[in-house]
């Protein structure tokens, strides 16, 4: 296999990265994935694909956060470029959040995820009564 | 509104839960959810989308799960439905795991959001050195 053909890649990254392969410890894609689908970076993707939002708004969005969860979750989403952080410089502070062109493109696949959940809530619980019920028989 | 409108749904499940909200703290559908993108169960839907594998092409198939995570995560998903453990009857005994019907269903929307986030590794990696060198300077 001829690795040299990387033209149109960011060259600071080596040949084995052309695409990620989250199946290998190693690859920062596993990395990148974690931070979306972490308990609180899956929700807030979810609620910013809405629309802006203050950090209290986002609080009140997704119940049972705390501020340094979501403090940490937001930063960590930012850091990944799929976050956008606006602070208005007016008093008192006002900062917002919302997704970029990125963000949104992951976030949609999120949502995806998120609505076959919610609609399929029932047959799933079904199923892990009838789990329950047959192991404790 | 009509709340008695529940024929066809679980009977034991009550109206609200007719579609999930994952934004809700107790709403079943957010546990589901954290079990789908937990660390390890993300990667165990994603893996057994390729087809069945027993315990240990699993471990080495995901490089750097433990014994123990990757027993807890199986666990997880198959209590939920998503995951069949099948046992044979053999001596050594050889235990296999496959995805159900809605696990495949499942996996599909993990499998979107990974293939995304392997196929677009190049510019979030760029994105987060930005980042990181804007963050530096």
């Amino acid at each position: 296999m001829n690795n040299s053909a990387t033209a149109g890649t960011d060259p600071t990254l080596t040949d084995k990265f052309q695409r990620g392969n989250v199946l290998a410890n190693s690859c920062p894609s596993r990395g990148i994935l974690q931070d979306v689908t972490s308990r609180w970076g899956v929700l807030v993707l979810f609620a910013l694909l809405q629309g802006t939002h203050r950090f209290s708004e986002l609080r009140k969005t997704i119940t049972g956060v705390s501020e340094k969860m979501l403090s940490q979750t937001l930063h960590a989403l930012e850091a990944d470029g799929f976050v956008l952080r606006t602070a208005h410089p007016v008093i008192p502070p006002h900062v917002e959040y919302s997704l970029t062109s990125s963000g949104r493109e992951v976030a949609a696949r999120v949502e995806e995820l998120v609505n076959w959940i919610e609609v399929n809530i029932n047959p799933i619980l079904s199923a892990r009564d009838e789990y329950a019920a047959h192991k404790s028989a």
